[in-house]
């Protein structure tokens, strides 16, 4: 079967929906729709490995926010969103409020659908230093440490490699990787993010798949959190098809046609900045329990 | 009819024989086929408002490269990129050699499929305060203006309105206007040139049409260098489908789904970047007769 | 006699003082420090020839703000040095307040320490072409246009001769110019900002002069807004030497040596960054009347 | 005793010899001149702790390349360069031709004179990677990894501890770390490359001494590449006034004048890009020792 490429568990769960009828159950995933600072929050919870084989996902657990008020530039939308991200993540987040957090920034930056992990990273407070060496005022703190992991062709090092050589030097709790995903629909792109607590596989999102990042290549758990930057053009065909209505056609004759081909919006490059400051802040939100937005603001901006 | 969106003129001419039948000669339009160093060149004569109405397209004439060998980087593609264009924007300029000529880089810089335009005008040669200042080294110079006329929205001025202010001030012979254009097939995108003597509207690549840039506007004419570097979403898929063979959908049921959406290829940034550096070659070859590629690497890189 | 290069007038004043003596009176020049929104306001005027003559500088009014919390990053200093600028530039406006008015940044874009002008007209609020196009919701506005320069050898146009194609078709009331400044002083380097009614020299800061820009050239009056951000070497070392308390040596000694080197501080990036926003906020509120700060925030950041 | 502050060896040879006297040899030190590809190559040897003491350089090989031609942009300076580098680097450098080498690059992006190291990084040819996935075809390359090592302000992780992550992980058999240096002249900076076989202290060109990279912290031999971009304004003075040909002062007057001020050249944007790229192809020419110039601008240009 022609199948639409997606890296959110939310739009792999509505597709086999879609395929297999609204009413039906699938076995061993459970979805929930809630409200979060008045964005639109989904949890795929996928349990059992026929559910992950249904869905194609590892079994854990995957949290994705609708940010639409974003892009539209409403009132207050940033810090909503930031304190959003907060809490949801936190809430996966398997590192006790005091414990190192290594926040890893994969992609490439020089290209700009890829550059939201390093640019996310970059927007992160960081303070590891600190707490070592100015403990009387940074003793508070939780100590995280970030870095962006550069690419395979630029390095010579995989991501994975690199991360896990500071994960074996540093001894963080947990690893939270920040990438690039795909998404089915264009719509989604930019203003959605997904928190899984399964690791992650970097560059998936652009079709290079590598080394995982995950409890088990590292030794510690990892948290993905994934923003959808790309779209492949025979997915976005399909997309445009159901969105006029139409029956959707015969798969097989689609296959091959555009392949390979990803595509991405035109203004792909303030979308991106501005989400990766999004995401910045939440993660900051997220890891240091003791500052609030306004602080953040001080340290970040 | 659901009309796919192009301002390419063989696109355009393309489509009207998809529509009319291979064998249907279109009335007041020539096209014809050649080669230059190695590079495809179809030159597209609109020579009636009858072939005019036909392919949406002023009269005039429309000459398009077909860079294949570049985004492969095939050994010395870049030189012959530049020679090519350079002989074929040399056969339209309206100007006598030793005459003035302003070169304008319409676009965003801030938005990258916008950026060739002034990335371009950045890579041409300018000469006209040498030949002024320093006669007896850059007298055999013709004298060459340039400047990235930003957008409507960053200076409050039409980038038509700024261009006229200039032209009335210096005065050139004529003007080379380079601007990002829709392409209706992303294969095209970033890999073609199109070279007009009609002028050009800014922003009509990318959905918002502005005053004009032609002889009826400035008082001197106007050559457009254009090149592809978005293609819309409904467009895309209407490719994507004929791409896999399929009989053509009623046009009618496309429209409004992805209505407004363009997409961009992934690798966007680095394909403007090394398009934009073979336009600011190639016209500094047309305009300065006596320098080779050689010589213009010296100046430019 | 050795002559210590500076753009400021307070600096010309300063040096004729240090070698006149504190209580002589200069003919001709009016000196007098206030204080606004907490930072040092020193305003010179050149009364007659005479005065000019003695500090090298047109006869007209100089007002030079002291910014000094703004690189100690200390709470509010941003909003209050743009609401100082803003108050101290309105004064010396020479246009009613419905009057279009066309903001021009000089200097070179690549070179960080002349990129202050551009970078500062890049944060200034743009709306002539709302208040002309959507008057039902811009009316209110004073109409601006702005325009980075661009710099000789990247245009072939003179910065003068561009402003001056502009103001022509535009028809502005007046025109305010953003330019690098040269200082007597490492410590006033990116913290003092000069305002002048007398127009400006492009790139009088680093040693290119050029056509003017003021009310002989253009038509209309010109309010130079300036910011140090180079210090030239020889002028570095007596004023180190000065610092360290040491009788000033015999001119005629150091000519020659150093010469022509332009220094800047290591962390000019940063420091011209954040002021070029400190300038476009703070033109911003002098141009209309009717923002405050938290106004700008929305349409700027 | 006022210290002029220096990184290089030979300027600190230099000033030994300026206050001991010209005819004078120093115990421990050997220093001796040559030319390559038309450059000045000053080696300076440090032999004992007596010679280490006097001039406050650890023991070792010191060989410093004043590449003149290149700011001047001399023809065929930029090869030259990159060939009188490589040769000299090839020659200090302790691992066999197929052994794999760690380039990394230290200093900070976000700030023009210290980011030299990271943009050298940026210009050497990876091969590691290739090497292992790609071996029929790049077997006969010596594999090479490269790393921006980032700043403890926006990793938390000192570039110490991170190469020595890097290092436990990939095992190299030997480091080359790129920096950014101090100098006594301004006429050195940007124009000036130090190789040491010593190993070095990142940051120690702008004031923040780290932990050491070298054979004790890391288990490998490290070749330190360094690149003077600033001078200390005091140290500036001090020239400034030799090159006037004035009596030295009593130095203890000019102790705290000027001091912590930083200084770097006003056009440092374009040196250190430029000077960059030739360390880029410097080491990648001495690495691979089957590529020339021509082959080393297809892989990397």
């Amino acid at each position: 079967m022609y199948k639409r490429r997606t890296d959110l568990a939310m739009e792999a769960h509505e597709l086999w929906k879609e395929s297999a009828g609204e009413t039906t159950r699938l076995e061993g995933v459970e979805a929930r729709d809630t409200t979060r600072e008045g964005f639109q929050v989904t949890t795929v919870k996928v349990l059992s490995e026929a559910g992950a084989a249904a869905l194609d996902k590892p079994v854990g657990t995957y949290v994705t926010l609708v940010l639409d008020g974003l892009l539209r530039r409403e009132d207050d939308a940033f810090p909503r969103a930031a304190r959003a991200l907060a809490a949801e993540l936190r809430a996966l987040l398997p590192a006790a409020p005091g414990e190192e957090v290594l926040v890893v920034g994969l992609g490439n930056r020089a290209i700009t659908p890829d550059a939201v992990g390093p640019l996310a990273a970059d927007h992160t407070l960081v303070t590891r230093h600190l707490v070592d060496r100015v403990p009387e005022h940074f003793g508070a703190f939780r100590p995280v440490s970030a870095i962006a992991a550069g690419v395979l062709a630029s390095t010579g090092m995989e991501s994975g490699e690199l991360v896990a050589a500071l994960v074996e030097k540093t001894r963080p709790a947990c690893v939270i990787a920040i990438d690039a995903l795909a998404s089915r629909s264009l719509r989604r792109v930019c203003r959605t993010v997904q928190l899984a607590d399964t690791g992650i596989i970097p560059g998936s999102g652009v079709g290079n798949a590598r080394m995982a990042l995950n409890r088990e290549s590292l030794g510690v758990p990892v948290v993905a959190v994934g923003v959808p930057t790309v779209v492949d053009a025979a997915t976005l065909c399909a997309d445009v098809l159901s969105e006029a209505g139409m029956a959707e056609l015969d798969p097989a004759a689609l296959s091959g046609a555009g392949e390979g081909v990803i595509v991405t919006p035109r203004e792909i490059d303030s979308q991106v900045r501005d989400l990766a400051k999004v995401l910045g802040f939440g993660i900051t939100l997220a890891l240091q329990e003791g500052l609030n937005f306004a602080d953040a603001e001080l340290f970040l901006s």
